[in-house]
C-alpha cells in the first residue's frame, strides 16, 4: 500500500518570460491544481530579486510546487498527492503548454509504501 | 551544472501525537529550516479533520514541505534547495528526533541538470 505520489518534473526551455511572471505563474499552477482534480486549500507565492518565481499551493490532496530560472528557461515542478484519482497528467501537460516548454521530463516516487501496519508509537 | 536538489524523506514510527499537532509541527519544520541555514519567506499550514498536518515552509531558497499521517505514524518530509551550502543532512536529524521517528530514510534528486547554456526562448 502506497499513501502518496510525488510527482517530479522538469520543464526545460520554456518561455523565460511567462515563467518570470507571478501572476502568470500564480494563476496557472492553480489552475492545473484544479485540471488534476485536486481541491484548493491556500497558494502562496513570492517574487525573486532580480527572476524567478517560487510558489506553493496547499491542496487538501497535499501540494503543488514551483520553482522558476527564468535565465535558464527553466521550471522544477512538484505535484505531492494522496488521491489515487487525480489526473496529474493532464495538470503536466496543461503546464508544459502554458510554460511554452519544449523539453519536459518526470518521474513518479512513491511516498509511504509499507508503512501501514507497522509497529506504532502514540 | 545542477540548479537545484530535492530531498525527499520518509519519517516512519513517528510519535502520532508529535505529528498530528499544527503547532508543534509548523514550529519544527520552520526551526529545521534554519538549522539548515535557510531564509524563511512564508510558512503556511493546515491540520486536517480528523487528522494530520499539510505544511510548507518557502525559503529563499526553495521550500520545505511536509504532509503527514498520524494514523500510520508517517511523515513524508521534502526539501527543495537551490543553494549547495545548505545542510540538509542536519535538519533531518533535527526531525528525526522532535518527530520521535524510529526508521528513517532518504534520497537527493537533483533539479535542472544540464539546463544551462540550453536554446533559449524569451
Amino acid at each position: 500500500m502506497t499513501l502518496g505520489w510525488h510527482i517530479i518534473a522538469e520543464f526545460e526551455q520554456c518561455s523565460r518570460s511567462s515563467i518570470d511572471n507571478i501572476e502568470y505563474v500564480e494563476k496557472h499552477l492553480n489552475e492545473s491544481a484544479k485540471i488534476a482534480g485536486a481541491t484548493i486549500v491556500k497558494s502562496v507565492f513570492h517574487k525573486f530579486a532580480p527572476q524567478g518565481v517560487s510558489g506553493v499551493v496547499v491542496i487538501e490532496e497535499s501540494h503543488f510546487a514551483i520553482h522558476t530560472w527564468p535565465e535558464h528557461n527553466y521550471a522544477a515542478v512538484d505535484m505531492f498527492t494522496c488521491s489515487e484519482y487525480m489526473d496529474y497528467d493532464k495538470a503536466l501537460v496543461y503546464l508544459k503548454e502554458k510554460f511554452g516548454c519544449k523539453v519536459f521530463k518526470h518521474q513518479v516516487i512513491k511516498r509511504g509504501e509499507n508503512v501501514v501496519n507497522q509497529p506504532s508509537e502514540v
